[in-house]
Order: C-alpha cells, then structure tokens, then sequence
C-alpha cells in the first residue's frame, strides 16, 4: 500500500508541476510577455497541458487508485492521505470521462468564440457571437450527458466548480436571497444618493502601490512567498509552495479600482498561502473550490476593507499620502462614498448589495439554455428584462449587457453562481469568526488583523482542497450555504449607511 | 519517410517546449520570483528536465532516427530536414550515452559543491571548495570516458559547447594568439596610463536605461519581441520564436557595466532572433554553438560598441543624455577611457586586450587536471604563477583569482575556452563583412546599423544550428576559426588608442 501510496504520489507531483509551470507561463503571458511571443506560448502551453492530462488520466494511475481504495479502507477517512485517494479518484473520473476529441474540439471553438465574442462586444452586434454560443451551449449539452444520470442538466457543469453541490441547492439559496436584495436595492433608491466625488480624483499611481503594499502586508499577505504585478484583469494565481503572487490594475483618477482589487486578489493568495505544505504538490494544493476561494477574496476586500472599523484605522494614514485629496474628506463621508450603492450595467464594477443580482440573473439564464427554455437569440432581451427586474434599469446596449463577461465566450456555465456563493460563505464565516474573536472590530481599528488572520488559516486555509465546500462550510459553521448572514449583513451596513 | 518524420518532429516540439518551458521559469527566478519560491521552482524544473529527457532519449526516437537515416539518404545534405537528422542523431546518442545515475549524482554534487564554492569564496578559502571539485573532476573524468575513444581526454567536454572541435584545434590557436596578445599588453604598459575618471560618476539609472534601449533598438534588437529586465549577472535567453529577451545590471557610478552588458547580451539575442521560424521547435531553432554566440554579442558590444565611429554617432547623443558628466570630456577622450587597458584579476571586467588571456589560462588549467598533470591542492598557485606570466600581476587572493568564476563550481569544464572562441570568430566575420560593406564604418557614423545586421541575419543568424561552427566559420569565412584577425583588430585598435 504504501509503496503504490508513494507511487501515486510522485506521478500527482509531477502532474501539479506541470500545472505549476503552466500558471508561471499564463502569469508572464499576462505581465511581461512581448506581443511577438503568443504564438510560442501557445504552443508551449498546449504541450504542458497535453502532458500533464496523459499523465493524469493514465491507465496507471487509474490502476493505482483502485488497488489503494481498497487497500486503504481503514485509514481514518480525514486524513490526508485519504482525503488524497478520494479527491484525486474523483477528478480521475471526471477526467476520463470526457474524450480527446472533445477536448479538442472545445479548444478550437472556444478560440473562435473569444474572438468573435470580442468583435461582437466591439461592434455591439450580439449576432456576431450567436452562432458561437450556440455552438459552445451544444458541447456544454454533450458534455453533461458524459455524466448522467443528474438530477439536473445544470448539475455536471456545477460541480466542476463545485465539487458536489446541486443545483437546486444552489436555486434554493438564490430564491430566498434574490428578493430580499431587491428589496433593499428599492429601499435605498429612495434615500438621499451617497456623494462619491472624493474617490474622482488624481491619486497617483505610486503612492496607490505604496497604500497597497502597507494594507495588504498588515492583512496578512506575505511578500516574501508572494508578489504584486499589473495586468488588465486582477488575478492571483500560485506556483507552489511559496510562492503565490497576485495582479492589479490602477485607475489614477478613481480611487477603488486599485485597492479594492489588491485586497480582493491578496484575499485569494492568502488562502493559498495558508494552505498547509503538508499537502504541497498533490491535488489538495489549493483552494477546494471558487466559491470558498471567492469567501476569502470578498471577506478581506468588503467586510475588512470596506468596513468602518477598518477605516477608522486606516483614515489618517490615508490623509497623509493623500492630504490635498482629502482635505474636505472626513472618515465618515470617505467610508460612506466607498459604500455608495447604484444599480449599474457593468458586473465587476457593482456594489455589495447588488452585486449578486448580477449574478443571480446570469445563472438562470445558463439553466433556461441549458434546459432549452430559451434561443440564443432572444437571450439579449431576456437579459434585459430580468435586469429590469432585478436591478430597475435596461442596460443601454448589448455591449454593457448580455455581452459584457468573457465567461460563455470560453463556454463557461457553472462559473458565475460561485461569485454570489463566495459573498453568502464570506459572511457565514465572519460571524463564526466573531463568536471566537467577539473584539474584531476593536482590533481592526488598532491596525491589528491577527485573529481574523490566524482563525481562517486554521479553519479554510490549511485543510487545501480535502473537504468539499458544502462539508467545509458545515464544519466551521454547523451549517450549510446559506443567505441569512449575508442579507443580516447588508441590512445592518446599509441600513446604517442609508439610514432605512 | 514523411510520416516518420513527422513523428519525429513533434516529439522534438514537446521536448523543445518543455525546455522553452524551464527557460522562462529560469528567468523568473531570476527577474521577479520571490525568496519563498525557491524550494517548489526547483520541484518543477526537475520535473520539466526529466520529462523532457525521457521524451529525447526514448527508444522511439532512436528508432525514428535509426529509420530515417537510411530513408532519407537523397535528401540535400544541407537541407532542414537532413541537418535536423544530423543533429538530433549527435544529440540523441551523447544524451543517451550518460546514465541516468551519473545525471543525477552530478545534480547532487553540483548542489553541494555549488554552497561549498559560495563558502569558499566568501571567506577566501580555497581548502572549502577543493574537496567539492575533486569529485567534479572525477566525475568529468568518467563522463569523458562515455565518449571513447578520443584523441584527447578534453575533446568530449569541448565538444559539449563546440560540436565536433577538438582541443588539439583550440590549442593550436590558443598557442598562436597568447604570446601575441601578451607583448600587445605589454607594449600598452610602458605607455602612460588613460585617464577614465569621466566613467566613474553618476550616471541616473533611468537615463543608463532610456540609452540602453535606445541603442540597442538602433543595432537590430526587436523588443517587440523581447523584453529587458534586471538581473544580478547579465544573460539572454529565448522561449520560442518571438520571444527572445535579455537582462542586465547597472552600476550607477560607472558607466560601463549596463551598457555594454545591455549590446552584448543584444548581441545574443538579435542572433536567436534571427534564426529562421522555419526551424522553430526543433533541435536547430538557436545558436550552433557557445563561440557562435559569443562572436556576435562581441562583436556588437565591442567591434560595434566600442568602436570610434559608434562614438561619432552616439557622443553627442549622450552629451545631451548627460551633460554634466560629459561638460570636460569630449568623443577622443571618452573613447579612449571606454577602451582603457588595464590588467586586472576578473575577468568579467577584462578590457579586450586581456580578456583572451583570463580564458587561456582557464582552459590550460582545466586540461592539466583532466590529464592528471596538476593536484586539486595546487591550483591556487598554478593559477597565480600563470596569471603572472600572462598577465603581470598576481592576485591579491583566492576570491579574485582561482574562486572567482562559477563554472567550476557546477562541474563546467570546456565551457570558459569558447568565450576566447568568440572574439575571434567575432573579428574573422568583421573582416569578412567589410568586404562586402566596405562603407560600414561611414554607416555606423550615422547610425545605420542595417549592412552589418542584415549581412549577420544572412550568414549566420537564419541557419540557426544547421551547421557546425567550423563548417559555418568556414563557408562564410574560408578559412577555419583562428586568431590573426583578432590580432590584427587589437594592434590596429590598441595602436591608435596607445600610439604603439
């Protein structure tokens, strides 16, 4: 046992670092690369990839996986070990599920659908990507019936991301959620608009970088397993144990973009950071899933970095690497202009409280296509309606609309609702934290973010991916995904905000 | 035949992916990785060069080349095709020759003696190291014996940088041009010394950089398809076609290390730019040789870079660049303070009169202990008594004389002769050139650098690794690799400069 133990091990160590090389050649892609090199990088990704999935998808390791599930039946089923055999069996039979030629053919359509998704974007021409998307929602059906029998169309595309999560699990939690943010969205709307001009102004990008640097180290990121980059869209991304590096982007004369992102991107690699090197170069190196992933980047961006308290301690440092900025800026009104909530097209530019109905309405309208219940063409109307519903204004073109995300370009359906999953866990979590930890907030007004820190390093980040999300969440929390904390959490801010 | 080799070459492709792969996670390391990185990058190379040995050294590529040998016998023997048989079938059998318990036991004494070598250098003790590179030397000494019979024990260590050049070639050549270059030195002595203080100021690291790229990007460098970082020792390298950068290092009060690192690692890089795309992804896609190489970063950073008509042109550009460094100088002096000669204990700052002569005594070192003629223990001193001979001074210690350099450190022997290799070559090419482009020094006078690149793209950069140095020296030149136009570039510059 022990002996094919180590066996399966050393192939996984090579399979995570053929992943690894692939993330350093995706991150140099996105930061440095010159233009002349795509071709190459393609190439050179393609064969990383191709290697790293023969090697994953061997008969040996099939072999392997199957003398240990027996062989290692009594060992206790937390262990790493254990944990090791199970997950790895169940990304062996996801993997092989699906033919070559599928992968292949995915490649090839997704190519040509970026592209045309971004002449259509472009032009504003919804029917330049049509026949794409009609293309990718066909694979996406032959897809999921590799994995039958669901109980829902949507489900094999879900727990790509999240690992044994269904649908209607995940339906269940959006229908209580999605009126109650509507609800306060309306209430809002009649309240006095939040003055943000502050945040409109020239702040330059090097002392943007500096307030970076200062904010994320004392949340807990570390620069020396780590590094900050900048690259059109934020990302994180790791490349073993050690080393977990995050990208930004700078607007200089608008104060979110920059730092909202570096803390959203730190709270990503912090949960890599933290994950224990017990479990390095296996396939429980990493988050276990977008969504508790999202928990960690949505928790130190909005509930530590667009809190009071954290302001309260951050304000003067502010005001003196940006006096003449702030001069007519006080603590209350900056964290206020932070906070201003406004129904808008763009997803990655909304606030807290309507940022999942942006969400909320992507995902349905996966499901209706997936389920047949609606034409590719008519989807930007359904767009639109439901954004009406749901947020009270029509996006004023395709453009802003239905065509705004890169996701279904790639063919992507599953995705989007781990964004909205991540806001209600982030929640969750924080009130746990703050039965063990009841003076938090005092602490993050002393600069001081130890215990948040150090609680979610030993309840999420060291256990990596050996437990799934739903049996993760339970754990901490006693009990599973769920909105109350969440919409809890948007009343009692906004509500003090807006005074509702 | 075709199919066959086509098999071949997409194995080749991988391999040489896989390699692209390594390089840029090299570059990484070097440029921007983190400290905590070290441990996983290390992980992750290892795997890359395993896969990518297994891949070139299986038995299907033997029998491929084995195949195809004999089926491609009509092929023009100078044809992509047939020299891309050529070479990976040198290639395959050197690589398949070495077992893999040597390969891995030179990793782990190169690790070890590597530290040893960093010790030893630090605090000047020859004693710390000595241990470390008798097992390299015995290790190099049972290498060699993989390759018999040879005409000479060194000839199999030579052939790893020189394919098919012997030592009695190189030694032959060496003979010639030693006694020549140390009368030049010799002759420079008796002369009054130059005055290079207008090097040694402060140069702002900015401007050091706008003229780097400004420069460089006039020679032929294409940073639309490189890039230039910062790293502590200076190198190029390349990730596939279109992506070929370099790095450098910059010494704000002294003038020279940026610079001219910065036109000879363009030199470098302009030459793996140019191979032709036909070649991408196989064995032939880069420089033919170390010397190859060497000849064309020389060639730019000195036959190009330290020439008088460069200064003509460049000079009152940098006077603008600088002007209060440069208000007491004028083109003639600063020329000649580039150009001062000065023997010197490191060779990586050696003028070009002496640098040939570090190298000699390097190589003869390295034979005398292949051939038993010298005892680990008396290197230090063999290494003063012929620094003197050569060079008339002795070093003040072991760090800036016998511990100075890193090669031996990672078992490299055969590698220092081809730096030497490449002046000359550097000079040889230069001369041939001329006489295609008698004008070119009127042309480097106003900046145009296109006769000589061109002409470099034509005979040398296209061909890639399709010829062997000699045979490539040769059919340029018509003449084998050898020393007289490097002596005659030295008295005719040096006698100018020194009034000889």
């Amino acid at each position: 046992m022990k002996e094919k133990l180590e066996k399966l091990k050393s192939i996984l160590a090579e399979t995570q670092d053929l992943g690894f090389a692939g993330a350093v050649l995706s991150w140099d892609q996105e930061t440095y690369m010159p233009n002349g090199g795509a071709e190459a990088r393609g190439h050179i990704l393609g064969t990383l990839g191709k290697i790293a999935h023969q090697k994953f998808t061997s008969d040996e390791v099939g072999k392997l996986l199957e003398d240990l599930e027996s062989e290692t039946a009594d060992l206790d089923p937390d262990s790493d070990d254990a944990r090791l055999i199970k997950v790895t069996k169940r990304e062996f039979e996801k993997n092989t599920k699906v033919p070559g030629d599928m992968i292949v053919e995915k490649a090839n359509l997704t190519t040509a659908s970026n592209m045309a998704w971004r002449e259509a974007r472009e032009n504003n021409d919804f029917s330049l990507f049509a026949p794409h998307l009609e293309k990718l929602l066909d694979w996406n059906k032959r897809y999921v019936e590799l994995f039958g029998p669901y109980d829902h169309i949507y489900d094999p595309l879900l727990d790509d991301y999240e690992p044994n999560m269904k649908t209607a699990e995940v339906k269940a939690i959006f229908d209580i959620v999605r009126p109650k943010q509507v609800e306060i969205i309306e209430a809002i709307a009649a309240k006095p608009e939040i003055d943000d001009s502050v945040l409109h102004q020239k702040y330059p990008i090097d002392a943007q970088t500096a307030m970076g640097n200062e904010i994320i180290t004392a949340i807990g990121y570390d620069f020396n397993r780590g590094r900050m980059d900048t690259t059109h869209h934020p990302f994180s991304t790791t490349f073993g144990y050690g080393d977990n590096r995050i990208t930004v982007r700078y607007e200089e004369d608008f104060f979110n973009p920059f730092l909202f992102a570096a803390m959203h991107e730190a709270g990503h690699a912090m949960y890599e950071q933290g994950v224990s090197k017990d479990l390095e170069r296996t396939p429980l190196f990493g988050g276990t899933s977008l969504a508790i992933h999202e928990s960690q980047s949505r928790l130190w961006e909005n509930m530590v970095g667009r809190s009071k308290p954290f302001w309260d301690w951050y304000y003067p440092k502010l005001q003196e690497r940006f006096p003449n900025q702030l001069e007519n800026s006080d603590v209350n009104s900056f964290y206020k202009a932070i906070n201003k909530v406004e129904p808008s097209y763009i997803r990655v530019e909304a606030d807290e409280a309507t940022y999942n109905l942006h969400i909320m309405l992507r995902m349905e309208l996966e499901i209706d296509m997936m389920e047949g219940k609606i034409d590719i063409k008519d989807l930007p109307d359904a767009w639109n309606s439901r954004f009406e519903e749901y947020l009270g204004i029509v996006p004023d073109n395709d453009a802003n609309g239905v065509l705004q995300d890169v996701h279904w370009s790639f063919g992507l359906y599953g995705y989007f609702s781990t964004y909205a999953l991540g806001n209600l866990v982030s929640a969750q979590l924080w009130n746990r934290m703050l039965k063990d930890h009841p003076n938090v907030e005092e602490e993050i007004r002393a600069g001081n973010f130890t215990s948040i820190f150090n609680w979610m390093s030993e309840k999420v980040y060291r256990h990596g991916a050996k437990f799934d999300p739903q049996e993760l969440v339970k754990s901490i929390t006693g009990s599973n995904i769920d909105g109350d904390a969440y919409i809890q959490y948007l009343h009692k801010k906004f509500g003090d905000i807006y005074e509702l």
